[in-house]
């Protein structure tokens, strides 16, 4: 995509923003603040800019008079950005005449890693566990009798490096027809052992020459969401993408209560079946999207976590629910795809990403996989933050990881106005420094109906450096501002009226709320201390942060080191992953060393619980503050708060 | 069994013979002659003989006279013999008068091979394939919390030489219930790999302690008949044993009329589910008779000529009968029993015979294994007869094998009189050298039906070695008994008189009947010829002959050496190992050794096609002679051939 610069006035400040992005939030992005409460739908009227050079598209209401359209005005909400430009925000929509004056902290999020086969045939790393070879064989003759299987077998030796090849029944029954009906001529689907000195099996055989279709599926199984990669096995490329919710959802928000689903009788059969359905239903849309021949996907990669895993598997996880937190086994044999369902050819092998422990599961193995970490000369904080928080702390010597439970803070849950990133979530939010008006941006830009995880990170980080909410989350009670009130006992603060909200109720933050969110912070923050100190580390040694999963992507990182969620880094030091599960599904799929790997990975990752770690309570305790009974821990934070109370 | 002395008088001849045998049976074994046509039932009385010393059991009929009673004359045919005995045979019974003169052989069959677990042992061959451990696991803790397969795994290491384990999905399935319903106290069953570098399967959990319930089938799944033994894997006791047809016969009696069933649409399905459905009753009554639990049952292995194992595993067998005869494979994968529909739970794994070629099957290796021929220092030549017969040549460094169609002379197809050795089938003969009269004893002693394979074999070696047949098996015209006659162009000897039969009919030996068999036994000497050629060696370099096969139980050695199917030899060189290929299958179901050897003697074990041999067919002819057109092969024959010429 390409850039474009903006630059906004009168605090002069300019910005690269890729071309079509919204003005309101390339302001929020300069940290330019621009009152505005209905999220970006145009309604409310109040982020009135001047657009003083270049052009912008659309942005015209009718909130503007004819004669302030004429001058230039726009609504910033409405506005998309389309070549170089330069916006005033006028007095009445900023009313911030300290802006220059302040620091802003432009809104920071992590640098997006992505892993090309390139990359790993660059390093090496390619071996590819599925290949394709196409055969032609002389025909037996009575001087050169030898059985079909053994004719194979001899060609494909003298044609490659192959040893200790095996072929499975259903090859071998099919074999004599499709040699005879093809003069000889077959594609060979082999699978080649992920141990140098394994058997390679010969899976498929095809008429004629199809090598050059070889294709794989990788699969991040969620709680909530299941997606899915179609791969060409040779190239890496990926043919389609889909994601669907996981049909499981129907019987449960998150795994406890996935769990006890399937200790009610059917349940587990249940759950099995509904998630292989959902499974089938992204294949089905990936092979009709990527034009593929089913017969032609030899391999499918999942990672899950421990519960999905189970319940994918069929496996009774009630006892992962249970103290001491057993699951019934970390590693998985590969097995038949069809064997538990999934719709895939007979021959397709199904491989499960192994898992550490109840709560670290193959998801969380995946990403350390798929994002290099366990190759890491530096010392990485992996980081996987959902209702229960994964971390992983190590580099290429050693690995230590804990899961704690969050809470559903960050999917808005416990929160009075809490909702998942849907439309109309309050995703972005800043805060007028004076008037303590706030900017609100909503995801798909519409009126606001609640605040999602990300914005509640932002919204709590922004209140605290401006002074709304004290180091304990408690409201300043005496700022002036009707939006900061007491509401039958509990404390709030008004972000959006009812009038310019989609629900018709003032949408509020309220102390618990907060509470709830620095409880979620905390708990991820001190078991990431605790694993430290469990490991004999310090949180300052930290050289890397490594976000993986569906929230990671959206946090400002500064807030989230404001807020005490992150420990403070530079910014740069951050590598957002996305579906971590997924990248190291599809890395598996496409080559052997990551099988090879993460064998060893998994066994010199050292799980902690922190229910039987007596240091986490403390951690826990000292974490319960915004952001650190410790300042000292967020030196950068500590600068700003110190030069903004001189 | 108790052995006794038999005396037979004029002769002077002592025998020795199990306790029970019958009379006329120990005369004929002491090659003396007693007149008699009825094949034993008593009939005919023609078996008069004079008890002098001793007793019998029983020997009384109507055809005797008080008198003769009281003197102690009794019926050979219904005598049972029960101590010491001196029998007289009178010359009316006899009617021979040259018989001290001349030097009869007394009848040898081959010695029986059996092995036992306990000789495997002590020759440090016995390496138990599948293992039962019983484990008493400490149930999880908050400190100890490794998940269930890990504990299993654990506690496994711990108490054995264990390395490389892996589940089966199965199992990890049942582990966490069955672990908690018995306070973690479980039995594992164990796969041991075939390498000892290979994985060791865990297949199977139960709870408790079942270490003393562990079995194992074998299989011997032959065209006409399927043996089935069910045996402790401890021990390496036979537990049960049980036979049955395979109920393919209704398709076809040979491998080619059911290969060209396969062939029709549906066919091979058909042949497949009646073969497993043979399997499956003799599974049921082996485990009904034996008492034992089927989930007991951890591993089948079989063996079976290509076609059978084609056919039982689904694969089109077409390719087998037409040149260049490929099979399509000569080894398979174990595999889960059940996936092929046999009766057994679905962790019991199933292991087939590897084979040489399209005529040198499963059951051949399985014989070549289960004599120990493969580990031995003298040259043994193995010969399994049959339709087909199969030749293996060789000792511990190399082995050479192939196979010739004999056509079914042996089992009684292609002669007027011929039969299976079945009730009625004339399965013993000697014949009178003055008076040409015969004497038969029959399976079951009743009164003749028929004559079996090796009633043929004996019968045309006495007819040649007292001069009523030639050497080209034709009969002497001039000897002046009615006996041999011309039925309508065709020369014969009748053996019993219509009246003396059970069908009615005149029972006689045809000279088409002889040269059918001397067309058999040619193709087998000629075959064992070619293949020593082959290798560069002469027929006098055999030490050890090893005859596999339910024929080759019953023929007598010396009259088999006498014809020339078997190469002359000192018949204390010959063993019997009955059904080597079921003797095979139990061996490989009790020792890995035979799973690690059989991959070794597959690929030392040179396949000839004698009809790609030149040498062959002048061999073939030259055998067509009894015994051959050189006498000088058969030393002993001559010898007595000269000695009674004098």
């Amino acid at each position: 995509m390409s850039q474009l610069n903006v630059r906004f006035l009168p605090h002069d400040r300019t910005l690269s923003v890729p071309k079509g992005e919204s003005l309101i939030r390339a302001a929020m992005a300069a940290g330019v603040h621009v009152n505005a409460s209905c999220g970006g739908e145009g309604v409310c009227g109040k982020c009135r800019v001047l657009i003083e050079e270049g052009q912008v598209a659309d942005g015209i209401s009718e909130r503007l008079s004819r004669a302030d359209i004429e001058k230039g005005y726009r609504l910033a909400c409405l506005s998309t950005l389309t070549g170089d430009t330069t916006v005033r925000i006028p007095v009445e929509s900023s009313i911030d005449t300290t802006a220059l004056a302040r620091q802003y902290t432009p809104r920071r999020t992590a640098k997006i890693q992505i892993t090309d086969i390139n990359s790993l045939k660059e390093q090496g790393l390619f071996i590819a566990p599925v290949v394709k070879t196409c055969l032609e064989l002389p025909p037996p003759t009575a001087q050169d009798n030898l059985p079909d299987v053994s004719r194979l077998i001899r060609a494909l030796k003298q044609e490659g490096d192959w040893h200790r090849l095996e072929l499975t029944l259903p090859v071998i029954r099919s074999l004599p027809r499709i040699l005879r009906e093809n003069n000889f001529k077959v594609t060979a689907t082999l699978v080649k052992a992920v141990r140098k000195s394994g058997i390679t099996r010969i899976i498929h055989i095809q008429p004629g020459d199809t090598t050059a279709a070889n294709y794989a599926v990788a699969m991040d199984i969620g709680t909530t969401t299941i997606f899915g990669q179609l791969m060409h096995l040779e190239t890496g490329e990926c043919l389609s993408e889909r994601g669907d919710f996981n049909g499981q959802i129907s019987y449960g928000e998150d795994v406890i209560s996935r769990i006890m689903y399937a200790e009610k009788p059917g349940g587990l059969e249940k759950l099995q079946e509904v998630v292989v359905a959902s499974i089938n239903k992204i294949l089905a849309r990936m092979i009709s999207q990527a034009k593929v021949d089913r017969e032609n996907i030899s391999t499918i990669t999942l990672a899950g976590n421990t519960t999905m895993t189970q319940l994918l598997l069929g496996i009774d996880p009630r006892y992962i629910r249970r103290a001491p937190y057993v699951p019934a086994s970390t590693h998985y044999p590969p097995f038949i795809a069809s064997s538990i369902g999934i719709d895939l050819d007979e021959h397709a092998t199904a491989l499960l990403f192994p898992e550490i422990s109840s709560y670290v599961g193959g998801d969380i193995v995946a990403g350390v996989m798929g994002s290099g970490m366990y190759r890491s000369e530096e010392l990485v904080l992996f980081l996987d933050i959902g209702t229960n928080a994964e971390i992983v702390i190590g580099n290429k010597d050693w690995l230590a990881c804990t899961a704690c439970s969050a809470g559903p803070a960050f999917e808005g849950g416990g929160v009075e106005f809490g909702m998942r990133a849907a439309q109309g979530a309050i995703e972005d939010f800043s805060i007028d420094s004076v008037t303590f008006e706030p900017m609100i941006v909503t995801v798909g830009n519409v009126r606001p109906k609640g605040i999602c995880g990300s914005g509640l990170i932002t919204m709590i980080a922004v209140m605290f450096e401006s002074g709304l909410i004290d180091n304990r989350g408690k409201f300043n009670r005496s700022l002036g501002t009707k939006r900061v009130r007491d509401n039958n006992g509990i404390w709030e603060y008004v972000i959006a009226w009812a009038d310019e909200t989609q629900i018709g109720r003032d949408i509020a933050l309220t102390e618990p709320d907060i509470d709830n969110l620095i409880r979620a912070k905390g708990a991820i923050y001190s078991g990431c201390m605790t694993l430290l100190e469990e490991v004999g580390l310090s949180v300052d040694m930290i050289e890397r942060i490594i976000l993986a999963g569906g929230f990671g992507s959206y946090i400002d990182l500064e807030k989230a080191m404001t807020i005490g969620l992150l420990p403070e880094t530079d910014p740069d030091r951050v590598t957002y992953i996305g579906n971590g599960s997924l990248m190291g599904a599809r890395m598996s799929s496409l080559t052997n060393k990551i099988r090879q790997d993460v064998i060893e990975v998994t066994k010199r990752m050292t799980n902690f619980e922190l229910s039987e770690t007596p240091s986490y309570m403390n951690n826990y305790v000292a974490a319960m503050f915004i952001p650190h009974t410790e300042i000292e821990k967020f030196p950068r934070l500590k600068e700003r708060m110190n030069r903004k109370n001189k």
